[in-house]
C-alpha cells in the first residue's frame, strides 16, 4: 500500500495528455494531491501549488508519484536527479512506468540509503492464489466495455464518489496502473500470470459487509481479441452482482485493431451476462455508461435518450452528468 | 526447441499415474521415446528398454526428459545425482516440474561445465507480442472443453495422428507443459503474463499453407472460473476455423470447484461460438469428443449415440475409437 498524500511529479511533460495519471489523481482523489513538481519545459498543469521537495514534505506529502509518461521509454538523467533528491528528502516513490524504478541502480541505492520504498505498480508484488469460485459476502459491481479505454475506470470512480456522498458503503477496486496510483492499492491485472488472474480479483474483493459494494475497475473487453482473457478473468474472479456497460460511440474500430468493429450494446449485454452467470446466476445489468466527450451536449442527450429507449436501462455519461442514476439502479437491486 | 529423441526419466515414481508425462510421450511420440531410466522403487513402466545413461547416449538419445512428478514439491538429492550424471554424459535436460531445474545450483553448474541446456517448460522463454488479431493464412482447430482435464490434449493429438496418416498437413500445437514435452515445443500458456496470452497463441500458430491445419491444444474452460481467461485468450489468439467440443460425462462437479456443475454441450457450443466469432466469423463446431474412460463399451456407445442425435454432430471417443470421424468433419469444411 502506497503512503498518502502525494506530491505529483509532472517532470517535463510535453502536453497535458502525458500527465493523465496525475490528472486522474487530481480528479478522483484531490485529498491525496497536495502539490505538483514541475521541471523546466513542463507543459502540464494540475492547478495545484508548485512545491519544492522540502515544501511538499513540510506540507505532509509522503510519496512522490510519477504522474507523467516518460519519453522514449527511458527514465532520463534529469528525472533521476529529482527522484534521488526526493528519496533523500524522505519521500517514497511510486510509478506505473514500464521502466521500473527498481531497475535504476541509483534509485535503488538511494532508497536503501534513506530507508525509503520504491513502488512499481506496473508489476505485482503479491503471490495471488488460484481462484476457488466460492461465494463471498458483500456486493460487487463490474464495469464492462464494448472496447478498451471507453471509460470503465472513470465510471467506477464516479459511482464510488456518488455512493460515498450518499453515505453508502463502497470501495473502488483498482485493476490497472492508473487506478492503483489514484487509490494507493490494487492489482495490476495485465501483468499477472495467466493462472492467477481470476484469483487475484478474488483476493482484491474479499468478503465484506452485506451492504458493501466493491466497484471493480474493468479492463479490456470480451470483444477485444488482444485482452479478452483478462476481461473474462475479471468477470469470473469478481463474480459481480451488477454490471454496468461502458461505450464510446464515436469510435470507428476497436482500439488498436483496425479490422475489428465494435459490438453493439445489446451484444455486449448478452455476452457479458452469459459469462457472468457462470460465477453468479443472479447478476444483472443495471445501467449504461456512455463516454460522450467527442459529442456536443445536444448530441450526447439525443444519443443517451436513444440508448435508454433501446436498452430499457438508465444511460448516462457519469463524467458529464454525474453517476446518480447509475447508483440509483445499483441501490435498487 | 528441445532436441529429440528422448530418454524418459521415471525416477522413483510411486505409481503409473505419477509418470503421465512419460506416458504421453510414449503414446503420442513413440519415435521420440527410445528408452526409460528407472531408479530403485520405481512403480511405473513404459515398456521401453531400461537403459543406462551411456546406453541411451549410444542409442542416440539427446535429451533426458523428466517424465514423472516429484514428491513433496522438491527435487530429491537422489534425482539430482542422476541428472548431474546425465549432463556429464552429454544429455540436455527437460522438465515441466514446478520446481525449476534452473533453480538447482548443482544442475546449473553441471550444465555450464558440460555445455548442455536445461529446458524448464513450466515457464516461457519467449517475449510474446500483444495480439494484433490479423487474419492468418492456413486453418486452425481448437479443442474446447466443458471443464479442465476432459481430454482436449488427447483429442488434438489423436486428430493430428489421423491426419498425418492420411497425408493431410497438420501440426499439433502444444499450450501446456505435457504437450510441450511430448512435441518438444509450444507455449506454456498458464505461465504467460496476462497481456500477452492471446499474442502467444498468434505466435504459436503463424501463417501457413492454405490447406494446413494447426490443431491447438485447449486449456481450461469458458465455464471454469479459475482458468476461463486462459481459454478465451486461446479462442481469440487462435482464431479457430473449427472447434471440437470435449466432455467427460461422469464428473459430478467442475474440477476443483465443488460448488459448480458442468455446463451442457449445447451451452458450451453456444458460448464458444459466440466468443470465437469475434475473431473468425466463419468458425464452425465440427464434432464432439467424449472421454468415456469411466464407462463400459456399451455405456460409451449408448452415450455417444445420444449426444450425436441431440447435437447433430459426430460424437466419438478418439482415444477409444479413433479420431477418423472428427477428421472427416474437419476435412469437409
Amino acid at each position: 500500500m502506497i503512503q498518502t498524500p502525494y506530491l505529483l511529479f509532472l517532470g517535463d511533460a510535453p502536453d497535458a495528455l502525458a500527465a493523465k495519471v496525475a490528472q486522474g489523481i487530481r480528479d478522483w482523489r484531490p485529498e491525496f494531491a497536495i502539490g505538483q513538481f514541475r521541471m523546466p519545459g513542463c507543459k502540464a498543469d494540475m492547478r495545484l501549488p508548485d512545491m519544492t521537495l522540502a515544501e511538499a514534505r513540510a506540507a505532509g506529502c509522503k510519496t512522490l508519484v510519477v504522474g507523467v509518461a516518460n519519453r522514449g521509454g527511458v527514465i532520463s538523467p534529469a528525472w533521476i536527479e529529482v527522484l534521488v533528491a526526493a528519496l533523500a528528502e524522505g519521500f517514497d516513490l511510486a510509478s506505473g512506468l514500464h521502466n521500473l524504478l527498481r531497475d535504476e541502480p541509483e534509485l535503488v541505492a538511494a532508497a536503501e540509503r534513506h530507508g525509503r520504498s520504491l513502488h512499481d505498480v506496473r508489476v505485482p508484488v503479491v503471490d495471488y492464489p488460484i481462484a476457488n469460485g466460492k461465494k463471498r459476502a458483500g456486493k460487487r459491481m463490474l464495469a464492462v466495455g464494448t472496447d478498451c479505454s471507453v471509460g470503465k475506470m472513470y465510471t467506477a470512480l464516479a459511482m464510488d464518489r456518488e455512493m460515498r456522498a450518499r453515505g453508502m458503503k463502497s470501495t473502488f477496486r483498482a485493476t490497472g496502473q492508473t487506478g492503483i496510483l489514484i487509490t494507493g492499492e490494487g492489482v495490476p491485472l495485465d501483468a499477472v500470470i495467466a493462472d492467477f488472474m481470476a484469483g487475484s480479483i478474488e483476493w482484491l474483493t474479499p468478503d465484506n459487509d452485506p451492504d458493501h459494494w466493491d466497484l471493480i475497475e474493468g479492463q479490456g473487453s470480451l470483444f477485444h481479441v488482444s485482452y479478452s482473457g483478462v476481461t473474462l478473468a475479471l468477470i469470473h474472479g469478481g463474480q459481480p452482482d451488477a454490471l454496468v456497460l461502458c461505450h464510446e460511440p464515436t469510435r470507428a474500430h476497436m482500439r488498436g485493431l483496425p479490422d475489428y468493429t465494435l459490438p453493439g450494446l445489446a451484444e455486449l449485454r448478452d455476452a457479458a451476462l452469459l459469462m457472468a452467470r457462470v460465477a453468479n446466476p443472479q447478476v444483472q445489468v443495471v445501467g449504461i455508461s456512455v463516454n460522450t466527450q467527442h459529442m456536443t451536449e445536444e448530441e450526447a442527450q439525443a444519443y443517451l435518450a436513444q440508448v435508454e429507449a433501446e436498452m430499457g436501462l438508465p444511460a448516462v455519461d457519469p463524467f458529464r452528468h454525474g453517476a446518480g442514476r447509475l447508483v440509483d439502479a445499483l441501490a435498487a437491486i
